[in-house]
């Protein structure tokens, strides 16, 4: 399964350098993860009302064009692992065909403050999501 | 009173225009009104667990110079009035002795969720405001 | 002529209450104007390369009701006035039928670091706007 | 050389979780860097001016512990190497004594939008960065 998420940029993604300032192609790639969890009919409000959310433990991230303000961009998600208690994502943002940023991720779930293995509904839903459409 | 306090202007605080993006003179004014409550000896987080929190209500504010990037600013902060259940406030942007910025902000606090009067200690701190040094 | 756009709310935009942090309403009205001047066929980057670009002037603006992560808004942009060196609108985020947030926002233009008129035929393209589809 | 940077956590940093926004220590270090660069002597607007600019090329991080509102961060920035065409730096954001986020940054410059060596006189004053105080 392989998700596809949009995303415009805009002057507020912008540093004087008339790029996207760097740290802003996380939140971009965060944006695709919380579209992606609501595809997998995951509720993040649910689960912080229990008093858990998702969390980012780790990215390892390359930089390799920058994007530019009007740029429509896509964000791909794939799965590379999910496990127990965490998964890992290969995320990449693309202009066209190009691809102007790739990170790994991974991500860990916590329940009150601590971390956690996820719920069997949660993973269960992880490891179906082939059947939701993207 | 009049309480200052200092900004750095950062890349993540320009856009392409190679100023200040807009909307992080909100986050600048922010900061210092934190700041100022923190000088005040009221505690927002404590403030936060009892379910209370200032909000602003609403904003009046002129761009009048572009700050860019290495500037530092200060953000000088007036009590316009002390009501019951709102402050009004005069915030301006300043580089050296020249106005960037200048906004009039009413803030409010909630209660669960809805308006709420200032509890008596918080009022009283407001109002003795210059008892506390800058 | 009023034009839609649709904001979805990530974690990105909250703050720790829980709601949007009330500086990002300023930038889901800006992502609105920059695509209604793209509706327009008023090209931004084309004005940047020749040194001129649209500012926010003034903001005047009312937080009525906080908007939530995960909630898809809609910012709908009304022209006020459109004079020869500046533009009123009104710019308003609804969740469903309900106004969070309503602002009224001065924009005027610069060219070169200076305040200038609207060139002729961008000025023709603001005031033929309502041939512009949505 | 070790260089200690201050960081005050505000409402913009954080988000509903209650903590810092992952992307935003992005932020931090950022500022640390930016900090770091001046301290040096190495003027980021004139290398600007002659349409140069650092950019991070990669990063590898890891979010150890959360940061909150009203926390007061220390960033601290280690040279690992210096090229010729790019440094190595790590970066850890600590509270009190505690680590919050570690992360390995590669900074490369870039010069009329391609990536260039580093002119000496800059190679310089990063070979001799024990010179300066912190």
């Amino acid at each position: 399964m392989e998700n596809t998420f949009k995303v415009e940029v805009y002057y507020e993604d912008t540093d004087l350098s008339g790029a996207v300032y760097h740290a802003n192609y996380f939140k971009f790639i965060e944006r695709a993860r919380s579209h992606l969890i609501a595809t997998l009919e995951i509720d993040q409000l649910k689960l912080l009302k229990n008093d858990m959310m998702f969390v980012v433990r780790s990215v390892s991230a390359t930089f390799l064009k920058p994007a530019h303000f009007g740029d429509c961009l896509d964000v791909k998600t794939a799965f590379l692992r999910i496990g127990s208690a965490s998964i890992q994502l290969k995320q990449k943002v693309l202009k066209s065909d190009e691809c102007m940023f790739v990170a790994l991720i991974k991500i860990g779930l916590i329940s009150k403050g601590r971390p956690t293995r996820f719920p069997e509904v949660i993973r269960e839903k992880l490891l179906n999501k082939d059947r939701f459409s993207n």
